[in-house]
């Protein structure tokens, strides 16, 4: 949502003509919004990306450093509005650990402490398919990490960032699907908008060149399943 | 910002004209936004919120469970245009401690390993007066945590929410203040913007309230310092 927000009103103007055209032609809509807050404000939010607004999305991406209090709202719009949430488990950015991978003295790291929350919330959301509202992100530059949360967090839809353009291979990716090979949506941005460049093409075949990356991608993906 | 945010583009332009007319009054602008992304989409929003864009303001703060490439554009802003960032440590709501307060094996628990991120992140932004651009934000309902938090965090100036709705007092406000009882803004919002509801005025004193208010809590504050 940062690449809209920073063109100030334009931006979210254009924000929502381009989810109004993803729910028109089908599509599910996750909104990368990292949102957090105290629960008052955090209910804001989910009133601005989880109900019946021009900006609302089938699921937002979420931060739970605020614990419980925070993350409440957001459950109640997955309940009543049929939503879904990603919240920071694992992230792909180098310096994730810095925090992340701190050593807890009951043996557990910080992620993996993240994790037991997520798993905890989404519990009662678990729906007929035994997959929750209440997903994660875990990174796919980390397969190995992403295998252990999926122990976790064995219900728990995950969103794994970091394919592509940071780095993470589909036989990376594919570590935190679940035994059935779901519950997990790979998620590419730069390789995709900017497959135009790497393709050489011009201009005017962006579309082309962006569809043909997305099905290498997602062959890619199926192989290693 | 969530409560703008929920009124999508019409909320997002309201911010807009809300900054202009602080910045018009030559107030200073801090921005609750709370954001946080790996470098480059950190790097798309400390270009909406530290910029020279319609949304920009003079300080924002972001949430650094990502670590320090998550941070490192919002430092460089602080740097070439002189703004501000203030990092979530020790929140005040109820479940902050959920994580936050989780022990580490090194005995620092994982606010105060968060402090010690802050303190090193400011260390190159601090200014004439010994202030660094890089803040903290140490919420008001936890007094004995920040006078801790002012000793690992020397020279940062703190943001300090949770006075008045959220059940912080001036006491437990001040005791973030740095021993010169400087280097902290004291954040009160709904206490001041529901004033005229406490007061039992009508809808068109709402101003007179707030500012009645505001200056209880000033006089409050100087008192307790």
């Amino acid at each position: 949502m940062a690449y809209f927000e920073q063109y100030g009103v334009a931006g979210i103007s254009a924000l929502r003509d381009i989810i109004a055209k993803a729910k028109e032609l089908g599509m599910l809509v996750i909104l990368d919004g990292k949102r957090n807050d105290i629960g008052s404000t955090a209910s804001a939010y989910s009133n601005a990306y989880l109900a019946e607004t021009s900006l609302a999305a089938d699921a937002l991406t979420v931060n739970a450093y605020l614990g419980s209090d925070g993350i409440r709202p957001f459950l109640e719009k997955c309940r009543e509005n049929d939503k879904g949430i990603f919240i920071l488990c694992r992230t792909s950015n180098p310096s994730a650990g810095e925090l992340q991978d701190l050593k807890l003295t009951d043996g557990r790291l910080v992620y993996e402490a993240m994790a037991d929350l997520i798993a905890a919330w989404g519990e009662d959301l678990v729906g007929e398919e035994g997959i929750s509202s209440v997903g994660a992100v875990v990174g796919a530059t980390w397969p190995q990490q992403a295998k252990e949360l999926r122990e976790r967090m064995p219900r728990s839809f995950f969103l794994i960032p970091g394919f592509g353009a940071q780095g993470g291979t589909a036989a990376d990716a594919v570590s935190g699907f679940d035994n059935n090979g779901r519950a997990a949506i790979v998620n590419a941005s730069r390789s995709l908008m900017q497959a135009w460049k790497k393709q050489g093409v011009k201009d005017e075949d962006f579309a082309d060149a962006c569809r043909a990356e997305a099905i290498a991608m997602r062959d890619s993906l199926r192989e290693a399943l």
